[in-house]
């Protein structure tokens, strides 16, 4: 049977997988994390993962995908990440499938380790854009894994896909995390980072965390620049 | 837009997805076939699944991912396979969720590829009980697909979860592939080769093929023993 009191996290080790975390952790839950390395050109955001996830005292997983294979996104192949890019059409930076391909192994994880509740941190609000970060693709990711599983046709498992932040604009996220004692010095937003880790300020990750620190009146503890000698 | 005339086939090398992908290319699809490098014990397979893309001409991609890390699967694991089963519940050669996670990345691959329709070997017939391989799984995937890309949103592609076999009995799929030309002496069937690559004869997945090839009163072109020196 399913354990109630357990849930899979899915952790980039951004500012919104860390808040969710946070949600789940207060909700009562054992949290096991689970990180995609799957060839972004962001990777300090695993590093960021794995300190959170360590933080948290959680069961950290990390998944070995290879999405670069495939291509075709910003985020793990050869095109530019956009800069200051205003509103518009979904961006370069949207990765194929991407929340598909993690909720399904999310989906395998959780039947193994028998934990119905999957945990992530879209949000429809302060957003790109994406289609697999609006509630109806959730809606209907978890309608399809009850379908999936040995667990769900023995009826020991009902998935139940949790995104406590989809209605939530970027400030009231960092409130509610602000309020849940999150550090958010240790999370990575930025999706092209400068050599040394510093955030870049202008890609559409970065301009959405900095509108939301300013729109929540708290400091932003990320760096933005890197540090002159 | 989607090019009405290209097909993603998900190829696996054992004789349901050979069937398939015979079937797509009569259809008259220009064929990318898929497959999955997942850490599965059976390896042969996948030298199987690049001789049949080989010989019908496709494009064909390996993609890895380990499912390893999860475990829980006599296909990934530790587990033995099962010999000589009988009917009953859900074996545990069952992968977590492995057709989800296929479908997943295949989606992922047909976005960037601008092609809308997918096709897999499921069969609901004569198979080992999965639920991944009922036509009420392959539905809701389609349908959360169609939510899940930035193509769908745009309106530019509509996804199609092919399933040709999936009412078909083994004898039929069998017979289907010879009209075809499908040389069945070119796929890998066995959960659990002998080291040279010969057939186990006693998993599942070689009585559901035996018994269909002599169902077929056809001959099975697989070696089911070491040929001894």
């Amino acid at each position: 049977m399913s354990n109630p009191k357990k849930a899979i996290v899915l952790l980039s080790g951004g500012l919104d997988s860390a808040t969710t975390l946070a949600v789940a952790l207060d909700k009562g839950y054992e949290c096991h994390t689970l990180s995609f390395d799957y060839g972004q050109r962001h990777r300090h955001e695993l590093a960021a993962a794995a300190r959170i996830a360590d933080d948290a005292g959680t069961f950290h997983h990390v998944v070995t995908i290879d999405l670069r294979a495939a291509g075709g996104s910003a985020l793990t192949g050869d095109i530019a990440v956009p800069k200051n890019r205003g509103d518009g059409p979904i961006p370069v930076t949207y990765v194929p499938a991407r929340n598909t391909i993690f909720l399904a192994h999310a989906l395998g994880w959780a039947e193994v380790l028998e934990i119905g509740d999957i945990f992530i941190g879209v949000n429809a609000v302060d957003y790109s854009g994406y289609p697999d970060c609006r509630p109806e693709f959730t809606a209907a990711f978890e309608t399809m894994a009850n379908l999936a599983t040995k667990a769900a046709v023995e009826k020991t498992l009902r998935i139940r896909i949790q995104t406590p932040l989809i209605h939530m604009s970027k400030k009231e996220i960092i409130q509610k995390g602000i309020s849940l004692g999150v550090d958010y010095g240790r999370t990575h937003s930025c999706y092209d980072p400068l050599p040394d880790g510093g955030a870049c300020g202008a890609c559409d990750s970065c301009r959405l965390r900095k509108k939301g620190f300013a729109d929540a009146g708290i400091p932003d503890p990320a760096l933005y620049a890197p540090e002159k000698p």
